[in-house]
């Protein structure tokens, strides 16, 4: 076991010991809730990992990296709010069991709980880890209502897309891992590669997820094929198609997606059947192995051991779905 | 013109100049419309009056100043959607004014805007700062969240609603004191009493809220006669003629709270009978005194040139409308 799988398993139990007061239970039940439902818990595991990496112990940012995940689960819970999702990891959302004020204020109080988790840490690393952790966590924000304008957006092109993909999702795993080397004392170079490994890596996953959903044959996703083609998510996928279209394909695709007697199932087809004409996959693939080798390249570059960038290939190898 | 008001006319000025982002303009701009609709920023100019007292300016704890007003229009943003409240300071709420999934995000990067302003402040007291800040943002979201508890909750009692306004209100004001004494370099004692006077001085004011509610007999509150009354809200008053009425009286009162066919003048005429002949109206007013005087207790205790304590006095005297 590689010190990333050991140190999510740690995560895991030091989420589980985490201390939350009891009183008032409606502030603080829901964020036990949420907390306990569990998840990979990827962020702590990264953040103590490089810890380690550098410092030969993941300890230094126990608490850093338990503040990452208890950030990263409160924006799930304000997001599941404003996407009306009533399921999160096979279990109602807090605003389904609770109510959409439960769900506002938990969130807020999870936030602050987060950054409270964020100042236990070292002196001479507060200051840098407050300014990052606060940089991201308003990038998140960005992200996020990036994805909300999205959806009323006539055109969102490529370059914003990657942006809001990058803000929403890969800063943080960033973060995470650069918050952990910091602690650990990498030196700034090294503290900026990983940084941009994980940066790197999240928008390769990301435009991963977009491909799976058409291209994916199996149901291990956790997610209904064709499910972002159904609900016309502009993904890199709906907005290549969209960029590279002429007028005749154009007024096909633009069919499909305004169609309202169309069945979910030929809406697939008949969008999958564009994509492939325009070779769509294709184009996202070259994009994901892109982002892919820029994170293998970052990594490259670490002043770490053999060893241990190995174990990072390792991790992005398996969050690829990469088995070579 | 004394400290006090210098600074609430700075803090003011400080607000306007704050550079916020503009893109994505969905979620910078409420946070702009927020600060921008105005309030008499009376947590900054204290924080930064009470720097100023122990170093002779108050610019050291500016950042953290204005930082406590963004927190405090935060909690403001969020409980408008809680509370359904359509106006504030006579203009749109911004759920209203945009939408909720708007208020949510917004608050949430108001929230990490006002986090990154209170990291900006001298390397010695930032550790306090930060710990102080986010204790009493816990606390705030502790007491709206006993404060939604109180609509349904059958009994509550004085000690549970104290603590439920000391939480919501008091200690965001006591922490704006406290971290400008901090900055400014006051003794660890002088931070505790200028806390408790902060405190004190809160409850004091929230109490008066409820008492002229029922009692004040002009407008220039800014509140509607009795309109807690009408609501069934469970103030000091109401929450003291509960304990205090026999089985009689408590049937009298019962059947005004729950009639559906009595008028709105009638209610508050018959439940304000009801507090003369209990004395609910001494009572409160002896509270209020009760927690005036621990105020201006707590102000004597503190190691400040006379002047100085004489602003601290007077601003209390002009928040409770005193001319004595």
């Amino acid at each position: 076991m590689n010190h990333i799988e050991k140190y999510q398993i740690i995560a895991e139990q030091e989420i589980s010991k985490f201390a939350i007061k009891s009183d008032p239970s409606g502030l603080y039940d829901p964020i036990k809730y949420v907390l306990g439902i569990g998840g990979k818990r990827i962020r702590p595991a990264l953040c103590m990992a490089t810890c380690h990496y550098y410092s030969e112990t993941g300890y230094l940012s126990l608490n850093a990296a338990i503040g990452f995940e208890v950030f990263h689960n409160f924006t799930l819970l304000h997001d599941d709010i404003m996407d009306n999702a009533i399921i999160r990891r096979n279990k109602p959302t807090v605003h389904q069991h609770w109510n959409v004020n439960t769900a506002i204020l938990s969130g807020d109080a999870m936030m602050i709980l987060a950054s409270q988790l964020m100042l236990k840490v070292p002196d001479n690393s507060l200051r840098q880890i407050q300014e990052l952790y606060l940089k991201t966590g308003l990038e998140v924000c960005e992200g996020q209502q990036m994805d909300m304008d999205f959806e009323t957006q006539e055109k969102v092109t490529i370059p914003q897309y990657l942006e809001m993909i990058r803000l929403k999702t890969a800063v943080l795993i960033s973060a995470s891992l650069k918050s952990g080397a910091l602690i650990g004392g990498a030196s700034a170079s090294d503290c900026d590669y990983i940084y941009e490994f994980g940066q790197n890596l999240g928008l390769a996953f990301q435009l991963q997820d977009d491909y799976l959903d058409a291209y994916s044959n199996d149901e291990k996703f956790g997610k209904a094929i064709g499910g972002d083609i159904v609900a016309n998510k502009k993904t890199f996928l709906l907005i290549s198609c969209l960029e590279n279209a002429n007028a005749e394909i154009l007024q096909r695709l633009n069919n499909c997606l305004t169609s309202t007697s169309i069945s979910s199932k030929s809406k697939i087809e008949q969008i999958k059947a564009i994509y492939d004409m325009l070779h769509i996959g294709e184009l996202c693939l070259e994009k994901i192995e892109y982002f892919y080798s820029l994170a293998l390249g970052s990594l490259k570059k670490l002043s770490l051991k053999d060893e241990y960038k190995a174990e990072l290939q390792q991790f992005a190898e398996k969050l690829m779905g990469r088995t070579y």
